[in-house]
């Protein structure tokens, strides 16, 4: 089973692909969607949605986790963030592919088993559990692959037997 | 010229077409996209993306006027319509067509010369400029229309000469 997750911004999008079977898991791919700064906002969600589009054909993962949207405090700034949620929940839609969205809270704890865990300390257990090649990464990088991890460790990827079962499975605010 | 007006939202999101010739505008087309309430949100906008899609190939605007959002004191909800107005610019980018925002009060103020006029009288404008052929309209689609009357008043479109003509003469706020 391949798993795409993805941490939504509007300047930039992180996305990991892992890859699952039985009990383990590896690192298949991981990277940042890099928007203009000064470019239309509907240029950016063209880019987004496009470079998410691409990944999506070459891995073709059965399933998608969105990081949730944190609330900014500044309300502008989540609209705009809704902008890039919505073009990259589009496009795995499209794809077919079940999604699911995970708070950060939820994916910190996933990878480190502590909610409200450091930035380094989520990324050195994904560097643990997945050994990625590059020895640098962005961060928006290492978020997109934890939050591939939380969904491979909640949805019960290793149990999933059946779509049916699996829809039975989910845990609450799943999104089939 | 042919201008799509649109009026987002994630239950029910408004069109409007208009067809503009030297000083003159018509009514070509207007309508809603109602999403299912309890769909999941990915689903939704898959919805809302493919109807509008499809009402850019059938028209084929050059110019796409978006209401801008207002700031819902609910900022989830705010969030929400991020996601789908995400959607909306996507598909009006990926046409070719030249985006432009506008408040409701600059689209209250230009069909009615009042910022603040209430939805009837927005309505009644709308019927008297543009005779649209349906007795009784969806409120959303009356306002898509405004939206798209908007972008005619304001854009200059009796006077555009040529594409570098107009991107000086545009107000603020446009995204060309």
């Amino acid at each position: 089973m391949i798993i795409l997750g993805i941490d939504p911004g509007t300047a930039i999008t992180g996305y990991g692909v892992i890859e699952t079977k039985n009990n383990s898991v590896k690192w298949k791919d991981c990277g940042v969607i890099a928007t203009e700064a000064g470019a239309p906002l509907a240029e950016r969600l063209l880019t987004i949605y496009s470079a998410i589009e691409q990944c999506l054909v070459r891995h073709k993962p059965e399933r998608v986790a969105i990081e949730q949207a944190f609330y900014a405090k500044n309300v502008h700034t989540t609209l705009i963030l809704g902008h890039a949620r919505g073009v990259l929940m589009l496009a795995a839609q499209k794809s077919g592919a079940r999604i699911a969205e995970y708070s950060p809270r939820e994916i910190k704890k996933a990878v480190t088993g502590n909610g409200s865990a450091e930035k380094s300390q989520v990324e050195y257990m994904v560097r643990m559990i997945l050994s990625p090649p590059a020895a640098s990464m962005p961060s928006d990088a290492y978020d997109a692959l934890a939050a591939a991890l939380c969904d491979f460790y909640h949805a019960g990827a290793r149990t999933i037997v059946s779509a049916a079962g699996a829809r039975r499975r989910q845990p609450m605010g799943v999104r089939a």
